[in-house]
């Protein structure tokens, strides 16, 4: 991996993030018509004016490189590098008010992410990953340190999960034996939950039904505080062949143990 | 009802939600050892020490009042004035870093509340409810104003609840039954769903067992706001006597169809 494209990239991902802050933010509980059609709403207008600009400071930065977007697809040419973007994560989160969206941004280099964002415009905290590097939390009014937390008893893990709705009948039963074992489950968080594991805040994070852009930026944050992200089968998350399965455990000596429970039927 | 002291009660209802700001923001993400006894941690402690500092301002100004409290029980005569306090709402939020607890202060007259704050101490929220008076949201940064959203269809609505481990089987299949006929249901909230509800974010709340200090402030906040509350059977919420369950809409039209939906089992 060309190690100078990585620092560039640490930048314009800086830059995609602010430009979505900027884009997202003026959007947030503004009045919405209760039927109003997806279309129209404005999640739907900020997250596509957020992409728009996001595409284009990547493209005029790395004109070479690929970009998937949640709202524009897949564009570029066929190149190691590979940019992964979702203007606003938690949508379901951004219109009824919650604080528990944000954008994520992230780059991949032969398949394997290098580099991840989450911005949360409204709340001004911004988390940032890069591979091999200490994840850095950077913050103008809410505490928080950058550090998993580590604990060897799965009896006194915070569990969390968006929503029991996006688990299938049998991933509920999976992800049942794990709620069992552990101290309390919350439920709600979107990208935000994986922030706060990766402050140490949260022990265990397990949901499923989600797409590479939901995941793709928060690798390096998980993994750059201390955690580890798998499916719930314990195997590396790819962005062309997964189950929808996520698993992020702010300690990865209990890896073994939670990937068991979520494993029996 | 003596309208003289209903306004004092408001500027020492404020000053205690000023006491509980104080003492409980603090706290807010500070390192928790994942194997602490819930009696050491951060949130016992800042909620009782909270609830001390709002005892003291209220039995200042009113000795005479009576004092219900989650951290404290009951204090004080048998009065027409009773305070109800949960400095805390929402511990596992608040234990896992999520932005959704509050503070709850609420006084009733005569078994009816005609007072109720809402108070968020680290995104600097505030939501005011007086008796036959409009809701006040007070917020130095987030966005929002009073005024809950009118639909006359279901199908529009954004239904909402802490989580479905709250709920007994029985009452997750009367849930269910209103689940199936809205847009869209989010978990996680606690009290601050109720807020995004005067806000017009959130359509329905539904929830069950809740306890008095769970409920007491909001009832005033969401009534300002133009929706109403009560428990699933469409009953006024009583200190006393209830089961539990509560429910709030942000238009009142929709009650009856909602509560059918609820009765079904």
């Amino acid at each position: 991996m060309n190690k100078s494209v990585l620092e560039k990239a640490i930048t314009i991902a800086e830059a995609c993030a602010d430009a979505a802050h900027r884009t997202v933010a003026p959007y947030f509980r503004t009045p919405l018509q209760a039927d109003a059609k997806m279309d129209d709403s404005p999640v739907t207008i900020a997250d596509r004016a957020a992409e728009k600009a996001m595409r284009t400071i990547i493209e005029n930065a790395f004109p070479e490189h690929a970009i998937l977007g949640e709202e524009g697809g897949r564009s570029g040419s066929e190149s190691e590098w590979q940019w992964v973007l979702d203007p606003i994560d938690g949508t379901r989160a951004f219109l009824t008010g919650r604080l528990s969206f944000g954008s994520l941004i992230s780059l991949f280099h032969q398949g394997k992410p290098v580099l991840g964002i989450i911005d949360q415009p409204v709340t001004n905290e911004r988390w940032i990953g890069v591979k091999d590097e200490p994840t850095r939390f950077i913050s103008d009014v809410l505490p928080g340190h950058i550090g998993t937390r580590t604990s060897l008893d799965l009896s006194y893990a915070e569990l969390s999960c968006t929503s029991p709705d996006i688990m299938s009948p049998e991933e509920l039963l999976r992800f049942n034996n794990l709620k069992k074992v552990v101290r309390r489950t919350s439920w709600g968080g979107d990208c935000y939950a994986y922030g706060l594991l990766a402050l140490g805040q949260i022990d265990i994070i397990a949901e499923s039904s989600m797409k590479p852009w939901d995941w793709a930026a928060l690798v390096p944050i998980i993994e750059g505080a201390g955690g580890r992200m798998t499916n719930w089968q314990g195997e590396p998350l790819d962005l062309n062949n997964n189950d929808g399965t996520v698993l992020a455990v702010g300690n990865p000596q209990l890896m073994p143990e939670i990937i068991k429970h979520l494993s029996a039927r």
